[in-house]
């Protein structure tokens, strides 16, 4: 496995749009977005490569952040010598459009208020977050990428450039992603919303000024966390294994060791994350289709241009292989250029942050070869 | 498929025992038991099937109730000429310990302070359900039942029965269940108990003057039918379809009927369902461990004088194949007389109740023989 790279420094940087068009209508003012950068652009601008992160992730990929001495939230991929290689590339992060780690979004402050957008922010989507982080590429005088690359929710965005902007994207790299979330993901991203909806401290959005609703996000987090593992990654890392306790001394405090993970995840989300972005992120992830205005989706993907690596991995029961499978036909079909690897691991969906040997040889290869062919 | 049988008339009855030794070492006072009973005991007394039901059933197994007009939950099973043949059969069901459906529960009123409960209830385990319901059966003047069977936390009381009363059981049919729930399947039921303790209307189990936590419970029902559907039976029953919206009409009501669905049934949920009897009915499912106490799964059975019949389902991903046949193996170790089928179904965990004819087919040979060979 490749060490994590701590040597480098992570400093969050922020640029602000005057406005941003969004799919529903509305046009969003002074739109700011906050992104790391890793490596140094080279003269020709071809070798900068966009990070997409997940429903919970931020612009702090890689590196030590400088201020809260944190690792990025992948640490394992980003960095010199790594399948990112910062030595060779210009890779860039940035926060998401809805987020709540620099970037606009529900919990910012509305220009034509004066007051937080809270639920009166506006519905956003998987191409409205893609559209920002254009403006930002733009803004960084890079014409081009070398490479989109992301997982789960950073796959699905991955896509969408190569469709968006066909002509501003050599290579996407989507990584346990979907072209649509099925019924199943849908289902667990709504109980989800309603455990955040049914904590009286959300009141309809209104607790910037009070108690967030800590409990409602912390069940909303539990259900993400079972989802993102496997069983068998569960059975190995806790098993059945009981806290301290006494047999029989049990109650509704904390039995298993499992619980008490979950338990401790879920409540020390609330420190980190929005609950209204939480709602905002994962409603935009349930609506991206991107066969949405097609015949097909190979269709979809009549408009992309650029080189596809596919990866999935064995144990990821949220966003099963089948899915990727999909997407590679619809790929073929549409006569494009596609590799695709189902990843051996026992992580399930984590296992794109975690599983980082045959990840990086397979990510490390391909940018190779698209870098060398530009 | 072997239609619902709608003449057998289903009236709940009750028994109560003036004292229950739990396995936490209280013993509960004036225990009362709901049962249902359909067919007719032979003189022989040989004929007694108990049905054992699932996390929220109840007495009322088949029939249609006198009162409620309501089906049963395992009409297809159980009537005339049905697998649980009540021509033939006696058939028996009684409410679990720790219900909220006739058998004494946290809802109940405690005899030493005339106050309900609520979280003063005991600790409750699987063998202390199985340990009323042998009362219950004695009581009924039967010394030796011709099966046991139930689905899910049904078939964890069929194992235990017919390990904990050996002479007392011809034959045991645990459907979709385990012998011990994995870590996986501890995390959704603590989830689900999060979501209710975190509703301030459950107001530490002191519910029953005020407002129940109906949204607690709701999320908690939401968790639980996805994790009984699979994510095909999802897909092919609401795939991604939007309700009657307009695009971009969305909002954080209601998109995709997927949604509408679980809030349905969440929602509905509360009027038949105490928030505690769940916390404690799944607390006791998490507990359960056939081996605990036992060098060896296999030596757990060492006591066991029954004929097994094992069921599993091909997309049930919450008990899943492998558990089955992990019984399968510790019953044939032990020497035991076990038969083992994988049913082939799309509808996940829920197939036990859905998927009649296999099954039907399954289980009247097994009684067949079993009834033929005493």
């Amino acid at each position: 496995m490749p060490s994590v790279e701590t040597s480098l420094i992570a400093e969050t940087q922020s640029a602000t749009f005057p406005t941003l068009a969004l799919d529903c209508g509305v046009r969003l003012r002074d739109v700011s977005v906050a992104y790391g950068t890793y490596g140094t652009l080279n003269t020709a601008r071809s070798n900068a490569i966009l990070i997409l992160h997940a429903l919970t992730g931020d612009a702090h990929a890689a590196g030590i952040g400088k201020e809260s001495g944190n690792t990025g939230w992948w640490p394992s991929m980003i960095g010199p010598g790594l399948a990112f290689d910062t030595n060779r590339y210009f890779v860039i992060c940035s926060n998401v459009l809805g987020g709540c780690r620099g970037t606009t979004g529900p919990g910012s402050i509305d220009p034509t208020t004066g007051q937080r957008y809270a639920m009166r922010f506006p519905v956003i989507t998987i191409a409205d977050m893609v559209r920002l982080q254009k403006m930002l590429i733009d803004h960084l005088g890079i014409n081009r990428l070398l490479a989109v690359s992301g997982g789960s929710m950073g796959g699905m965005q991955a896509l969408e450039w190569a469709v968006a902007y066909p002509e501003s994207v050599a290579a996407s790299i989507p990584i346990a992603a979907t072209c649509h979330h099925s019924a199943q993901q849908i289902a667990f991203n709504e109980v989800g919303r309603q455990a955040i909806m049914a904590d009286p401290d959300w009141n309809e959005g209104n607790f910037y000024d009070g108690k967030p609703p800590a409990r409602g996000l912390a069940v909303a987090r539990m259900i993400g966390h079972i989802t993102y593992m496997s069983d068998a990654s569960m059975r190995e890392k806790f098993g059945r294994r009981l806290r301290d306790k006494e047999a029989f001394g049990f109650d509704f405090s904390v039995d298993f060791e499992v619980e008490s993970y979950l338990r401790y995840r879920g409540s020390q989300f609330v420190n980190r994350f929005d609950a209204n972005s939480y709602l905002y992120i994962t409603k935009a992830m349930d609506y991206f289709d991107l066969s949405s205005g097609h015949p097909s989706l190979a269709a979809a993907f009549d408009r992309a241009r650029a080189r596809f690596l596919v990866l999935s991995f064995t144990s990821d029961w949220l966003y099963p292989t089948y899915q990727s499978l999909e997407m590679v036909n619809a790929l073929q079909s549409s006569n494009l250029d596609v590799e695709f690897h189902e990843l051996s691991s026992n992580y399930g969906h984590d296992a794109f942050l975690i599983e980082t040997d045959e990840q990086s040889a397979v990510v490390t290869n391909f940018l190779d070869r698209v870098f060398g062919a530009l």
